[in-house]
């Protein structure tokens, strides 16, 4: 599915780093979609779900979003770019937070990096404001989920990796089509299972 | 050894997200170092290290250090100081390339963040700079390795979380003062073993 | 004339706050201007007037105009896009210093946030510049004065909200088409009146 | 109370603007609070009040601390310096929202303009996500609420300025130790009466 | 062959430094190349070629390409808009580091500032790492070499300037296609003369 | 007077590019002065001059003094600070415009690089804001005038590179202390000598 070339990215044939030129490529609805797993102990977890006000996935969302929208500032051979849509949906999965990042340009490059960028801040924003709980926190899986648009057309997620385990969204609980497959509840958690892409997986919500 | 608090980092007591106040902390020498890790397949090393003029990981270095500048733009609760140092070291490994920042100030707060967000961008310039070559690389293993000074003290490498695997460094060969085990050549690779804080680590170098 | 939606923007079926996807909408000229206003004290207004070299409403200018560029980056749901053109005039008023600004694009969305966003700035500004002189001067009265293009058409001011006290520009004198009614000196001052939009509003220039 | 003194801030006597030199400025804690008000029909009110699931004001209050830090680079005569606290609080009161802005430092000159900043874009942020809604939404009244700190010592609000209205914390309910006068119910709002600074200010809270 | 105007160009009839309004232009392919050189020392040069692992030069390179992107934050009149392409090349030559920008953009405005930044950014990085060992390190001569699309069509290199001294490409040796019109070994260097451009040039390699 | 070291700046034993670990520099007052110089014909001084409204050097003034202050988002291995002061002085020159850059600090590492980057970023603008009159405008001579504080003390101008033309400064006239040698008026210029650090300057103003 995948047509991977035999040479690096942003290389000329001189060897030399660069920005691809851009400028002939047709223009139209590109989409890139991340995700980004921050592994966080059920303690941290717990802690999460009894803030009283704040939601605290809130603020990694706004983080993500504002952060795709530096991604030519931050990674050297990006376009500035400009962005039709961003998205980070936070959700907490069974062992800790899953961010999802979307985003989606009319421009002549693809979005991918925006997606990744997104995902890794807004993951960065959740170790960040758990990591006073447990400084054995960290991010795993920063990864490409699919892409649209553009010369390659679409690409899902590759059978060679494992898929990440999925979650219920948090802010806005199962997403309203998901095709859900079973719900249990074991050890004072629901868990559900629910198709993700191409593989079934456990979702678990927090206690409530 | 990690004395981690009972509720969430910038919190207030009602539950809203804020950054902590750090005007009474004292001003000592803070240094934090964080890793991340990017999966990639052989097909891909072989590739990076074909390359025939620009080393492609310095670039991922220059991203890395000039991301951690930008941490406060990036992460919202996260104060805006005076770094006094930050170096990105990039290595070819086992299964990919690892990315190691370092960031210290002498301000008042930590630099854990000013870390993560360096390595992590290192990283997300590696996966930019190589996913013409395979659509299913990622990043795996943004974690904090150290921190020093600041009231908690020095925090090592937690015994619940395994050790990535180490590599040689790809800019500056074996660290000078590494206690190299033992070395031996299988499959075309130097496989090197030495000891990296708590643990053996294998170390592999690429194929010349 | 105001067609306004029954929900807040940028929020979605469930309730969370994104930002709105503009792949599909069309590319036109779209343009808003928002004005601000400094109120400040006479002594003030004269100090202004008195400093002999520089233009103390030129930086403010200036600083609108580059805030413009910042929006995206400034206000979380806005779209990063091409700016085509985008002016801010500063002028004296009877009360203070009124700032313009005009935001063009040719872009898939609206810029009422980048004319609001330099209006602000440059209002900022002049409170920074004057400030050592008077610490009640405040900004009154952000708003969009109209914008065009786009689905919505053009909007004028609402007449539910006073039209803001009109002044003389004071980097380029009266506008040059301003239906000027009359004019009379009085207190060292001259006072001018001109129609601005829908209202008759006391210009004021500055004594001599 | 306040020493304004005879001309304006950031000029040299040959009346060109500047940034002032504030090497030899001693290093003590320095606070300023803002505020701004952004004037919303009870439509809007009641929309904001409505949404399901985020608190619409977090993007606000986010986006607010986000400015702060952007301030050296918004405000042309402001210094960078390091920021050791910045909090935005956003509360629904009588007529629309109240953004109350509190940045601190341990630097060498004060931190007005930041709060100034962090207000402004958070109002500028609620007027974003509200638009739809109302086109006559707008900013009104930014203003400092007092300073601490520095060579001028503490200055609160002057007498020859309103204070604004005062309003319930939406995203903290009453201030934890407001010594609240009187509450009444009225119209179906809670009408609360509380003292804030210097001043007995009518408290409202949105309907539920 | 050039056509200038005979006034300013940000300026607008009441003499006010001004955006251009581009909205009307048309889209085509645009071009710019500037040039920078940092006048250097022999002594300076040699260490440059010394540097056992990393090529000092990347990061000039990495910079400027990284600076050509914030031309709009930095430049105030200048339009924020979509790159297709940016690249830096930096080459040693008789006396001193030469840094050619080159920079491309499809939208209605021209892309001079973007190539002037870049190169001038990346004249700034070399400066920055070579000072240690010679204050009087000066950077000499940015200025556009050419540019191509829009109204004006191609512009050249004047006469009436004196061309640059050329020298070979460090990053990637003699140019591919230039011309080599003879080459001589001469106080332990090999000089080379090109022909580039309008002129010919003295090329010169540093000591192996 | 100079102390030049035998090694580039930033380089560590392994040849690696890094930013330098200023933890244990003291913190004293450091300065430092640039200077950058736009080359223009007698054109184009002409029209800058005949600007009846704004000061066109003003706003390269402010866009030099906000670039300072992104020093280290530009220059890779430059430390993130906080400036106690930047300034830029604009002048028209014998055969163009001078731009000279001051910046301050009390942190641990110095500022050249501060005031390399305004005096630049000025000269940038100023081209930016001339290019539509003459293509073959070019930036000459961008260079440190001297800087104090730190190790290595007060560094001044080197005899051994020549001391670019002084000029008049426009926005301030002749700066007040200036040894005026002796005026004279020819061609319609007054010409000017003053001593400006080593050596006597030839000063122009430009015609009334």
């Amino acid at each position: 599915m995948r047509r991977p070339t035999d040479k690096l990215s942003h290389y000329d044939e001189a060897g030399r780093a660069r920005m691809v030129d851009v400028s002939a490529k047709a223009e139209t609805r590109r989409e890139a979609v991340a995700e980004a797993f921050v592994e966080l102990s059920k303690a941290v977890l717990k802690a999460l779900s009894k803030n009283p006000k704040g939601n605290p996935l809130e603020v990694a969302r706004i983080a993500g979003i504002q952060a795709a929208k530096q991604t030519a500032a931050l990674i050297p051979m990006c376009h500035p770019l400009a962005l039709s849509f961003v998205d980070v949906e936070a959700m907490v999965a069974a062992g800790g937070v899953r961010l999802r990042a979307t985003a989606a340009t009319t421009a002549a490059t693809g979005v991918e990096m925006e997606a990744m960028v997104a995902a890794s801040v807004a993951a960065l924003t959740v170790y960040d404001m758990t990591k006073a709980l447990d400084k054995g926190i960290r991010i795993r899986d920063v990864a490409l989920l699919r892409k649209s648009g553009g010369k390659s057309g679409s690409i899902g997620g590759s059978a060679s990796h494992k898929a990440p385990p999925r979650g219920c969204w948090l802010t806005g609980g199962i997403p309203p089509k998901s095709p859900i497959i079973f719900k249990k509840s074991m050890l004072g958690l629901d868990l559900i299972w629910i198709r993700s892409g191409l593989s079934l997986d456990l979702v678990e919500t927090v206690e409530g």
